[in-house]
This record gives structure tokens, C-alpha cells and sequence, in this order.
């Protein structure tokens, strides 16, 4: 998990992690330091994880954790090696160490670090815009552009031959060479993640990042949510035209063309060279091949493999699509 | 009609009243005078209603407005203390009228009463960015913040402890506590709402507010635009993703879930503990019961009862909808 | 075709284009000077045209240009007064022409132009809100308001009664009488064009324009790209709600009325009052005709003829897709 942008506050001693979801009756030894929390693949020794379904059996086996927020059922495929922390709910209890570990990374209130750009040293190294506003943390390659109104909250970097447009507003976010990013875009924004409770949901940390590879381009008015335990990723020369939704811990490939107002609900993985046409929409947690071609307007709720082309909602082969809507060409 | 923001330029005499729906040669007194305008079940005595279809005869009669715009055939609906004026289209006539008492509510002009936060009482008040503007007849609760280039416009009132995010523009609205409002939202513009005329659509007023409950919050570049007759309402604890629009009058009750670029058309009212899908879409004028699910990229144009599961579009039963789509768990 | 606005940096010698698209080798007499690029309709003499496809045959047999960027199998349908470049791609060929003349329409970079409106000619002719940006050319009639934020960027021409609102970016745009512009749009940004290539997409020239006809009203955060080749044109009182999208080169006719969400692709041609419910999109390429209705949520991929009530993804028939869909109104 990469994670350069988001304040880590610990150690904390390992009471302090316990009294924080209620197990402070344990006989877990309480007197050791914690140093960050990780997944069960990236967490190393003195890394508290979190291990809430059997299908990461495999992965929790060899994590280097030493403790593990878990389930009765699951503890004992830990190694011994890592303590288990036996709670009821495990993602409302990871969120909550997460929040003491990285409490910056719950809300996204305005960004009270900005500075007008005139007042920072970045005045000769970019050509900006009136009224840009520039926050901690921020650094920027070479010959970029930034359009007026933008705010570039903390925690960006931005690489060599960017442009940037106006009213952007960008936050805890990499940004390879050669991007563009057109008008009203808002990146990095924490994703629609939080444990409904009624009268008051409980938002859970959102401390991954949005990535965007080199040569990319974002339209008009798109927003990009940044991931919760790992990044949101948009490939290299992958171009999103205006007013598109990418939630958080979504990966994109490369060479990917996604027309106007397309959703992608969170967690999806897309291959390279995927096409997408306008207002389609693909649900969470799903699996897009390399190559595939979804048409506009489709919605997409299962995996795609490689090279095939949907059409539909549910999308399904185009062929089928138009087989089943064969009415369609006659009666027109 | 709770409406605390538009000014009534009333009141008006009834021969001006008259005049403005060419009725002026009618035998009806002519020296009293009115009030407001409101509807049947909120009107009181000098005030000016209209009734415009039979499916509320029955408030009609118990409506205690003194005057009422009305058509031939439901006019004998009415109480005796009740003037008829009877008009060949009972919504343009009421929209005249409506204009005449609160001209200001028809056009949405930029707000010329803005001035910069830090010329404003507010500076201790509230944590605010840069460029923050603030119109006429605004109110903050303690320990708000207020992103940058943010425009509070006329008309606002803001509870305790709201977040509101950068390049937002709110007028028209009530906002309870605990609200956050993210980044580029547009909240209490007027609805979509005009008679369609040939060379020359008629824009009808739009008097009502928004009001969004407390503990919720709306996504990045959502509008929620203000009701006609009624107010736009966002229940306590519910939870607008990015990309939202919400048309005038709608109401949505609490402990409700809407993932993005969802679009709910005017007037439909949604109970509580509502989840809807991303890019779901709600016809307008439709009732959606409690505790009612409706998945991703559905389009409902029919009222949903309460507990129901829907998708598809039209949206009908999910366990329909999937037997439907049987193919699709063979094929794909 | 209208250009009144990109700056046109011809003529060049005819040796100079042919190298830019590696044709340097040919006979063609060199010497010559070429004034501009044109579609084989809008040509004149000493213009450069292009011809991709036989369905043009018949207005490639006409064209006065003295050059035409062509294909092997198509170059004898030009009139002798044409000299034929045969190229393997046309459109590749077109795009790195069209560049030569128009540099400037390629990218949309931020318009370092603009001045606080306090700085210009128009402080006494606009009435305007704070931070107001205006390009190079722009021009507006009597009794306009602009809001707070906006950035009339170069090359617009806005007429009398205009009212346009706040965070709003114009650019390359022709804006007719009493047009009113909600907060939160991008009109004139150059479409979602570009020859796909792996690593590095090329983006192709957009010299058309934004024209909004007269008493049109456009909704919040609306985005209108500008034409390509030709312009992209909203018809006279035509009204759009929020968050619409219209790609680049699509024309709209008169008295058309179009619901939130609703996305239509490049180069569709609608006729005059057409309605089109909320989310509905419309592919690429099309021509919906006069007086056609589109229900809320569909997809429509076919032409439709005029008079036409449509519904559904396919869209089709209404009565139809009402007949298809009859268990819904007995079962739901």
C-alpha cells in the first residue's frame, strides 16, 4: 500500500489500540508499539492488519503482521507469528484504528494550508492563472499550466507538461508527465465510504490516493475519488471525456477511451485498451478484461473477460443484444 | 408552505389580482384585499389559492383561502367562503399571480448582494477560505467552515458544525446541523420548471426552499434544486454520492443511501432507509415506500411499495428481473 | 462553415503542406499558396478540402477547392479543377493540416489572456459579480448580467439580455438574445476527438464554435463542446435542465426541451421541439426528427423519424415497448 501523502500518528502502544475497540480485557501483552496499519500482504512486523473473509485465507497464512483484527472463525488460519484480535465487526473495528492511526484522512474539509500561488515559490516555475490557490505538500514538475480558481490542496504532485484547468480542485493525488485536466474536475476526494448507521453513519478513512498515469486525459466536471485501503489508478494515455464518475479503489489500464458520463462504482479492476461508451455504468468490486468494448448506455453487474464486447443491462455479448432485439431492425 | 426567504410584495387589491389573468370584468368585489398565495391546505382566510384537478376535492373544500383559481368544472368544489375566479388554465393564471407576490423567486440572476466573508460579521463566527461570498439574510450556527471561492447567496441559513467544501454555491436553503456539502455543488437554484410556449417559454415562480436534515451529506458537483409550491427536502442522515441531481420538490427521507449520478425528476417522494444504485433514475410524481432498495442504472417510472427490491427498466422485482436475465448467469 | 473565431495562420505554400503529411515526393506544382481548410461543401478556390468516403461522392463531384486530401479509390470523383493528395488515412492527414492552419484550436489550456473584468472596457456595459475573468475578443450587447467566478474566456460574442451565472467557463461561443446561463457550466471546450494510439492518443483540431440560440436557457453544470469541423448549435428557446452533455458538432433545433442527466454524442442532429426525458442518451451520428418525444432513461441508437414517441434501450416505440413490458402493469 502506497501511502506517501496521509500523516501516519503512531506508533501507539498496543493498549491504546485495544482500549479503542473494546477489548482492553484481553490477555494480549500490552506494553509493545504498533507502527502502522497495513493490508495482510503489504503489513510487515509490528504492522497491525485485517482479515474479515475467508476468500484472503491464503494471504492471511503468510501475512508479516504481528496482530490482526479478525473473526472467532478466521483466527486460526493466522500464522503464529500474529496475534489475532478477535472483535464482531472487523471493517467497523479496522476503521476505527485506521482513524487513529491517519485521523486526517476521515473528513475532506476545506484545505486551510492554501496559499495564494503568488505568495509560494512555485511563481517562476509554473504559468497559472488568476486566484490559484496552492496548499502544504504540493510539488510540481516542469512547464505546467494551471488555470484559474484551481485549488490544489495538500498532498499532490504533479509532473513535467500538465495543464491543468480552472476550478479544478485536486487533493492527495500523483500526477504523472503530460496529463490534462480539463475544467471543474474534482480529484481525490475521499470515496462514498461509511458504515450506514441510522441517525448517524460512521465514515470510514479513505488513506489510499489517486493516481494518474502520463499522457491521460480528464474531461469536464469528472470526479475521481481517492481509494480507502489502497490507491484509485487511472493507466497512462487513458483519456475520460466530460462529467464521469470514478469511485474509489478503481483501477483503470492504459490506453483506455471512457465516453461522457460513464459511473464506475468501487473497487473495479479494468484491463488495457477497454472502450466504454457514454453513460454506461459498471457496478463494484467487478473484474473488465483487456480489450473489451462495452457499448453506451450499458450496465454492467458481472466480470468481463478479455476482448469481448457487451451491450445491454445487464450487459451481455453484443451478439446476443442484438439477436434478442432483432425486432429492432425490422420494425424501426 | 413554509417559506421564511421570499419576500411577499403583497398585499395586493383584488382588482389587481383581476387584472393580471384578465378577469377585470368579472362581478366580484374588487376592494379587498390579498394576502398571499398558498396552497389549498395551507391557505388562510385572504389569502389566494388555485385548484387544478379533482383528485383534491376533498382539500378543496375544507380550504379556507378566500380567493381561489379554478376552472368551470371544479369550481362548486369550493367552500362558499371562497371566491371562485375561473380561468381557462389554472397553472399559467397561478403562475402570474405567484409572480406578482414574490417576483424575485422566478429568475435565478447571480446574487449582486454578495459581499467578501471578511467584510461580513462572520469573520469570527466562522472558518472560512478564500473568496468566500456571502449575500443578504444568511445565518451560520457555531463551528462551521466554509471551503474557498464557496458563495453563500441570499437567503441561507446554516446550522452547527457544517462543512461546506470549495466552489459550492447555496442560496434558498435551510441547512441543519452537521451537514457537510461537498466541493462544485449547486444547491437551491429554481427547478426546471415553465410552461413550454412556442418563441418563448414561461418560467413559473419557484417559492420554495431547500432543506436538507441534519447529519447528512451531499457528494462533489450535486444540484438540488428548490421546490415550486412545496420545498425540496434531504432527510436527516442521508447520504448523497457525487453527480446527484434532485429536482424541484422532491422529497427524501432519512437514513437514506444514493450512490452517484442518480437523478431523482420532480416531485417524488422517497421514504426512509431508501438505497438506490448508481445512475438509478426516479420518474417524477412517484411515491417510493420505506426501506425500499432499487438497484444500479434502474429507471423507475411506477411507485415502489414499501420493503420492495427492484431493477431493470422499467424497474420491476429483482428476483423478476434476475429470473428474466436467467440466460445471463448460463451465457456469460 | 463559420469560423469567425480561430485565427487562421495561412496561406501556406503548397510545399509546406504536402511535406506536413510526407507527400513531398509527388508532381504536384509547389508553388501555389493554399488560403484555408474547408469541408468539400464550404470550399473555394485556392482552399484545401478533404474527402474520406463515398457517401460524399456526390458533393465531392462539385467542390471548388483546389486541393482535396483524399483516398486512391475515391480521387476520381473530384472535378479536374481539384488536385487529389492520396493519403493512406484521410482523417490523420486532415487533422495535422487543419493544426497547421488552426495551432491554437488543439488544446484547451487555461487563456492566460483573460483580465479582471474591473480592467476592462465592459465595467459600466455588464452588470457583474466579483472576480469576473474576460478573454481577448469577446463582446457583449446591452443589459447583461455575469456572475461571480466566471470566466468568459477568448473568442465570445454574447448578445443583449443575457444572464449568465456564477463559476461559469465560456469559450469559442456565439450567444444569442435573452440566453440564460446557469452556474457551474463549460460551453465551447473542444470535443472528445482524437485518432486513438497507443502511448500517445493525437488530438484533432476543433475550429468549430458554440451558437446558443435566442431565449435558450442552459441548466447548472451543463458542458457543450464545440464543433469539430462544423459548429455545434443550440437551437431558439430551447431549454436544457442540469448536468446535460452535448459532445461536439450535435445540433439541436428550436423549442426543444431536455431533461437533467441526458448525454447526446457527437454529430447527432436533432429537429425542432423535441422533448427528451431525464438520462436519456442518444449515440453519435444520428437524426432525430421534428416533434419527437424520448422517454426518460432511454438509449437511442437509430435515427427516429418525425412524430415519433419513443422508449426504452433500444429505444423503440413507445406503445411497443409498453406492449413488451405488460406484466409490469399487472404485476408490479
Amino acid at each position: 500500500m502506497n501511502n506517501p501523502f496521509f500523516k501516519n500518528n503512531g506508533p501507539f502502544n498496543v493498549s491504546d489500540i485495544l482500549q479503542s475497540i473494546n477489548l482492553d480485557n484481553t490477555k494480549i501483552a500490552k506494553d509493545k508499539k504498533i507502527t502502522d496499519i497495513k493490508d495482510l500482504f503489504m503489513s510487515e512486523k509490528n504492522d497491525i492488519t485485517f482479515f474479515h473473509s475467508k476468500k484472503y485465507n491464503d494471504i492471511a497464512k503468510n501475512t508479516k503482521a504481528s496482530f490482526c483484527i479478525t473473526t472467532e472463525n478466521l483466527k486460526d488460519e493466522l500464522p503464529k507469528s500474529c496475534t489475532a484480535l478477535v472483535v464482531k465487526n472487523v471493517l467497523v473495528s479496522t476503521s476505527i484504528v485506521t482513524s487513529k492511526f491517519y485521523p486526517s484522512s476521515i473528513n475532506d474539509n476545506f484545505d486551510s494550508t492554501v496559499k495564494d500561488l503568488n505568495e509560494t515559490e512555485f511563481t517562476d516555475k509554473v504559468k497559472f492563472g488568476k486566484n490559484v490557490l496552492i496548499g502544504d505538500n504540493v510539488t510540481f514538475g516542469s512547464n505546467c499550466l494551471i488555470g484559474h480558481n484551481t485549488i490544489i490542496e495538500q498532498n499532490v504532485s504533479i509532473g513535467n507538461n500538465c495543464s491543468i484547468g480552472s476550478n479544478v480542485i485536486i487533493r492527495n493525488s500523483l500526477i504523472h508527465n503530460n496529463v490534462t485536466v480539463l475544467d471543474n474536475c474534482v480529484i481525490g476526494k475521499h470515496g462514498f465510504g461509511f458504515f450506514p448507521i441510522n441517525k448517524k453513519n460512521l465514515r470510514y478513512p479513505h488513506i489510499g490516493i489517486v493516481i494518474i498515469g502520463e499522457n491521460s486525459e480528464i474531461g469536464c466536471g469528472c470526479t475521481i475519488d481517492r481509494g480507502s485501503m489502497s490507491n484509485t489508478v487511472i493507466g497512462k494515455n487513458t483519456f475520460l471525456d466530460n462529467q464521469i464518475h470514478i469511485a474509489h479503489n478503481v483501477k483503470i489500464g492504459e490506453n483506455t477511451i471512457i465516453a461522457a458520463q460513464v459511473g464506475i462504482a468501487g473497487s473495479s479492476i479494468l484491463g488495457n485498451n477497454v472502450r466504454i461508451g457514454g453513460q454506461a455504468g459498471i457496478s463494484g468490486h467487478l473484474t473488465i478484461g483487456n480489450n473489451v468494448e462495452i457499448a453506451g448506455g450499458s450496465g454492467v453487474i458481472k466480470d468481463i473477460s478479455d476482448n469481448s464486447k457487451v451491450m445491454g443491462y445487464p450487459a451481455k455479448n453484443i451478439r446476443d443484444f442484438l439477436k434478442d432485439n432483432k425486432w429492432y431492425t425490422k420494425q424501426q
